[in-house]
């Protein structure tokens, strides 16, 4: 690490869910991308676990979902449990945790060390960014004369390395792959100058300067395997009592986290001195007064913890659009709404593909002042969302399910991103220039998952695991039944155009420049996929490359599969199979333009005005 | 690994996919098994690829299967080619590449050395077994007057660890967590004393003795990127034309795998000689010549070979139950049917459990007997069926389609193991005594795959995927519509008897004892999910653990899932869902008994006859 550039084109500081995330938006980028955490290592236990589908398709798009997947536990149901007047328990509902609109399972549990270790070995793989552990800022310099200028290295940043990381709590578990390099390193600093600078630092950023806090309560939280005869200790469950309220969660292999009211834990004393002499005693002992007559005992307790719930957003997420802020740097909330590593994971997916654009593709620095456009809206309503939960959760007997339930449900949706619209920007378009729409494709949204056939393989693939974070816009293209002669030659048209046009497209006529597009086109036909042959469509839409041959993977079709169903992506996008239009997709997934296939004015607007340079860079 | 022990339960000779296999079978083990290899490291690139649904399965049991799905290329559908009059080719047929009784793909490729990185890489997480490389046996001796003595070590076996390891042609990749361990050992020597060895060392294996060799034609082997105009590449082609035939399988990321036919290659040179003078462009013309009028060109050579096929069987398959063979070592044949690699890990696999029925629950040693019983007829049946499949490869026009086509689709029924049936012997019972069922449970084969709910989490899962490699045995009970109070109460009884039972299963009364049990119950019933709770079964079948509380991974229902749709578990069964009974199943997923709820005598004495003693070891 010794040898390692001080000029970089982006610093990430922190390596937890945001900085890692970060840094996977520059898998396979010739940028130099540097992240550094003063940390030993990932951390061991505790802390966040829940993944949205939302983080599962940015898990997708950088290759490991299925990995984390295969890991995690899915979570599948809620129940919901009041005293009795017997004065025992008795179950009130069991709720499917489950959208429908989502066509696939909305969350699943599992502790962050193991979503920072695919993290953390991914970028091994696949790029030569490496966590530098143990290395903390201490000073921070910007060159205001140097802002605008998209060459300099405005921000100079001093790092010095400790002999020990911190945060004692966490401690570190070599991974394997490590084993042979714990070396204490000697306590060295360094300067690092920077184009750009991403906090992604915790609660505590060492960046941030702290703004808006307010408290509403304390809680307790702990992760340990549970021997119990409550019936529903594999589900999530909610437990009100006239002794207080439990929320439990199953994870993966035997553990369950349990959150817990303070006031249950001891009621008699309120302050923080107290709290500080809770033990994991006490906690076990509310629970069992909670959950009674059922029984409790803690076989393990992976972890433990009892804080203060602050509910705060900072007012500004970045400075000069040369230093940005993300996830718990700029927000925190309650852990029970399970969405501070999301929203972090997020933050970080919106604000990397932006960097990658300005540093690799030379797009105009007006694109990042919308990352505080975007992400300042979701927190702020994250907030709002998290305050009314709580206070819902706070009640020892919850007499109207209903409501409950309403909380509950608004906040799936709030939590899958479904209910995420970005407002319009450079970035976003205001129309919609589609006549025969019902909904699904509108700019801000995030494009709806849905699975399509390889037109060429036969393979099924759902569309965000095809959208791997690789920085490319995508133009996706929905021609209708292109076994209708007159949808095909309104395709063609369109690849005929597309060949033609100026945009720094993958297009079949780019023999011998580089092969580093800033955009690439992804068409998804409502054919029957037997009916219609590679050869049938325009080759800008499958381009040839003088290194690769026919590129195969470009055409879909919204068809039945051999070994999973029909994907049914037109009606999931609200198109009737004979419809046709065009969508333009960011790096991270999110709606730009909707547009007819002849209105291609507006596609080459909207890329004119981000002002990417072509690729013109010599090949490695 | 200067301090490995010398006394081994188990010494594993080769590191390729049958021997990892093997090794994966001691997962979780206190067992002493080694595994070494006269190779550098795993294979880099060729070789065999194509791996079905049987061995995903394994695979599965080994927690790996899902980590190898996610790199492989799923194949989808197999295209026919035929020349045509006026010259040219034509696509004869497109054939899916799905069984429906199977229900889930059938096959995916992907290269042997990812294949073997993730089973190292296992071994590593979940065990203390590691590969240990460049060393090869150099002497063998038997004790025979010792074969008989379970304790015993009768088998002696000098190793040399060589400078370089063998096979220049296969060059090591160092893996990233080996990078820190590339130092070249020191010619060293060392005895090793075994209860059991395993040779797993390949076609050239040192161990076997060569029998029964004969040849029906040379055949050329490459993998590379193709760039070309035919329109099929990526599906599996088998192209028949008048200048010869070439089959062609996708694989992962843009590669291909070619089978051509040596005559086409080079039509005036049928000798070794000739074959030794192949170079990789003369592939390529070969190539050019049976696909025009399509264009070929080479993008990358990942890998190539020309080589004859072999067709044979050794005569034995275990000497004196104390050294046994797998894989290539006693049976090779063409890779067309892509079965080397699948044949190697069955082999693995089948014999791997007994031996550690044998080493770790002190089973008598008779059921070693059946590894040759078993895989013997298997390795006949393969053979003779690649001889047939090769015939209809090696016709220059396949005129008769029909005729093609049922043999490819024997041969899909045979290399899923779907076709495979064991013959009875100690492990496998005769009768089938259950008058309802209708075919899909027979002692001998495979347990269907199929997805069930489990009872507590609402989380569907697939059989085999539950069924992990560790060595035991599973009473899996289906009990039928347990919401019927009759079904619940008949399954219930078989609850208590196993409590009462002197199995070596986990049931709720062993409170303080071992908890490495020989035997594990499932049961798998056909109620609605909701209509019945884990407490209204008896508690043998859900046991109580004084450590982990209870077990929530037992009891699993045939129901709707809420995001994956019906397993249909009992139908793919043959059981009407008021049906009951009870399956005893190998630690491999074959069937060994079938028989009604009442009839606990057939389990008592099926076991009996195994002689497992008690887990009365002492806790770590």
């Amino acid at each position: 690490m010794g040898s390692r550039s001080n000029y970089v084109d982006v610093l990430i500081i922190g390596a937890g869910p945001a900085g890692l995330t970060a840094a996977n938006c520059f898998l396979g980028s010739r940028l130099n991308v540097r992240i550094i955490d003063k940390k030993n290592g990932i951390v061991e236990a505790g802390k966040a676990d829940g993944l949205k589908s939302i983080s599962l398709e940015v898990l997708d798009s950088f290759g490991i979902g299925d990995g984390i997947r295969n890991e995690a536990h899915r979570v599948e149901e809620i129940t919901l449990w009041n005293s009795d007047p017997a004065g025992g328990l008795s179950r009130a509902c069991i709720i499917p945790d489950r959208i429908p609109e989502l066509g696939k399972p909305r969350e699943v549990s599992l502790h962050q060390g193991r979503i920072e270790h695919h993290m953390i070995e991914n970028l091994r793989k696949r790029s030569t960014i490496e966590v530098e552990w143990r290395k903390q800022p201490v000073h921070m310099d910007i060159d205001l004369d140097q802002v605008d200028n998209p060459e300099a290295y405005p921000i100079t940043v001093s790092v010095e390395t400790s002999e020990d990381g911190s945060d004692p709590g966490l401690l570190w578990q070599p991974m394997h792959a490590e084993r042979d390099s714990i070396r204490r390193p000697e306590i060295v600093k360094e300067t690092i100058h920077a184009k750009y600078v991403l906090g992604c630092d915790g609660a505590r950023s060492w960046i941030r300067q702290r703004l808006g806090v307010s408290f509403i309560g304390d809680l307790t939280d702990s992760t340990w395997v549970p021997k119990t005869s409550f019936p529903d200790i594999r589900k999530v469950a909610v437990i009100h009592s006239s002794k207080g309220t439990v929320m439990s969660v199953p994870r993966e292999d035997k553990l369950v986290r349990f959150y817990i009211q303070i006031d249950a834990v001891n009621p008699n004393a309120a302050s923080g001195l107290a709290r500080r002499d809770l033990k994991v005693e006490d906690l076990l002992d509310a629970a069992r007064a909670i959950m009674f007559p059922y029984t409790m005992e803690a076989a393990e307790c992976a972890w433990w913890s009892a804080y203060r719930v602050g509910q705060r957003v900072a007012n500004e997420f970045a400075r000069h659009d040369r230093i940005f802020l993300a996830g718990d740097s700029v927000h925190t909330h309650s852990p029970k709404a399970g969405q501070g590593m999301n929203t972090s994971i997020q933050d970080a997916y919106n604000i990397g593909w932006k960097l990658r654009a300005c540093a690799e593709h030379h797009c105009g620095r007006e694109i990042l002042a919308t990352y505080e456009g975007e992400r300042k809206p979701v927190a702020e309503a994250l907030i709002n969302f998290d305050r009314d939960y709580l206070k819902h959760f706070a009640k020892q007997h919850a007499s109207n399910h209903a409501e409950f339930l309403d909380a509950y449900l608004k906040g799936q949706r709030f939590t899958t991103g479904i209910g995420i619209r970005y407002p319009p920007s450079l970035l976003i378009s205001e129309d919609v220039d589609v006549r025969s729409l019902h909904g699904g494709l509108v700019p801000g949204l995030r494009l709806p998952d849905f699975q399509v056939v390889n037109q060429s393989d036969g393979v099924p693939i759902r569309i965000h695991q095809r959208l791997r974070a690789d920085g490319k816009f995508r133009i996706v293209v929905f021609p209708g039944d292109v076994s209708q002669e007159h949808a095909m030659s309104r395709l063609n048209q369109f690849g005929a155009w597309l060949a033609r046009s100026q945009l720094d497209v993958e297009v079949s006529h780019s023999d011998g420049g580089s092969e580093e597009f800033f955009i690439e086109t992804i068409t998804v036909h409502a054919a029957r996929r037997a009916d219609v042959e590679l050869e049938d469509f325009h080759e800008a839409l499958h381009p040839w490359s003088s290194r690769w041959g026919w590129n195969y993977w470009n055409i879909y079709a919204d068809d039945e599969s051999y070994h999973d169903g029909h994907g049914e992506a037109y009606q999931r996008c609200g198109l009737g199979r004979n419809h046709d239009c065009v969508v333009v997709v960011r790096p991270d997934g999110y709606i730009s333009v909707v547009c007819e296939l002849e209105n291609t004015g507006a596609i080459t607007s909207f890329f004119d005005a981000l002002q990417p340079i072509k690729s013109v860079r010599p090949r490695l």
